[in-house]
């Protein structure tokens, strides 16, 4: 259970669904929480501000600790509860370093945080059709049934696959990217993922089809 | 002494600064190490591709593993040498959560890797004064001598600092910016940053006045 952790989300937000998954997988349930809306701005209220002078979801404290980036907040809750819930870094060096490389990847090219994903989607399609045959590549050669750092779901996973599915939910091709659309359907069944899929994507199952000729 | 180690780099490149400055950190000193040309181009040959089919720098390989984002390096030497040298990532809950938490937070605004500083400074006037004052105070709170995590010279120091150097080499002004003055005062003397000062800002001491009215 959660102790004095406090998390404030919307919601389709992928670094705000890293947290949630983060939290999940290391048995961090029941924390205090908040569903705010981007569209009326409340990541912008007095509320969030006091937490978060940058006025960007997700906020998250835990205890007098205040973690707002989601990477951060991941690493943080991977090293402030290491034995407690799943192993989110793996021990062997080369597990390690394919988490810590895939973990920050999508930094470069991606949804920058606080910015609608729609507009980021639509300014970068090259990059990002460049950036998915690199994935495509690196998941075939992996093999079926793979995590991004080798066997074992890893922090990888965790700050990855809120982008993934986020791109399925855009309309990515399915035949396009098999190698992306097979990792998508083998981690949307885990629990951590499927108890903090976002609620309005299970209101409105269907998403735009933006990235659908990418 | 680093076994197996190999880094590409590029001088005067933020990302490529930081891992220099872990790997001077953890007495990781006598890597093999090659010093290629943004302006030649040289960062999308077929060397660097390689190794990093997106030819970027710094391109780093140890052994057998590659980690080419410099945030998921720092992370991974820190994680793979943690009794050798300097900790980078400090023992207290507090100091944990600053870290990770600072250590992030530039790539919500700032240079992305592979791009030209210069281009992607003039693109983000607004974000950046925006950004540096919520430094300003940040640091003003810490008090005088402080590093970003504490006491401690920490891995947010490491990945802040050639960002907070760069700003200083684009003229941007210590009078309006006093804390921020300070602390590169204060760092820009440690052994490991000035074993790893870009040898380009070395011949040239001057830089551009791009950030000269931010």
């Amino acid at each position: 259970m959660a102790q004095d952790m406090t998390l404030l989300w919307g919601s389709g937000s992928p670094p705000c669904w890293r947290v949630m998954i983060a939290l999940e997988e290391k048995n961090l349930q029941g924390y205090d929480q908040k569903l705010l809306s981007f569209e009326k701005m409340e990541h912008k209220s007095q509320e969030v501000i006091d937490m978060n002078p940058r006025g960007q979801l997700p906020t998250f404290k835990h205890g007098d600790n205040i973690v707002n980036e989601s990477y951060a907040a991941c690493f943080y809750l991977e090293s402030q509860f290491k034995s407690q819930g799943n192993k989110l870094i793996p021990e062997s060096p080369t597990e390690q370093a394919l988490t810590y490389q895939h973990a920050v990847i999508y930094y470069n090219w991606f949804v920058p945080e606080g910015e609608r994903h729609d507009s980021a989607l639509k300014r970068n399609r090259e990059t990002l059709a460049a950036e998915l045959k690199l994935w495509e590549g690196y998941l075939q050669k992996l093999g079926s049934g793979a995590h991004l750092a080798g066997p074992h779901f890893s922090l990888a996973d965790v700050t990855v696959f809120p982008t993934v599915a986020t791109l399925f939910r855009f309309g990515l091709s399915t035949e396009r990217y098999p190698q992306l659309a097979e990792y998508y359907s083998l981690l949307k069944e885990r629990p951590s993922i499927k108890a903090s899929w976002p609620p309005h994507w299970l209101e409105n199952p269907q998403g735009q089809d933006t990235l659908k000729d990418i």
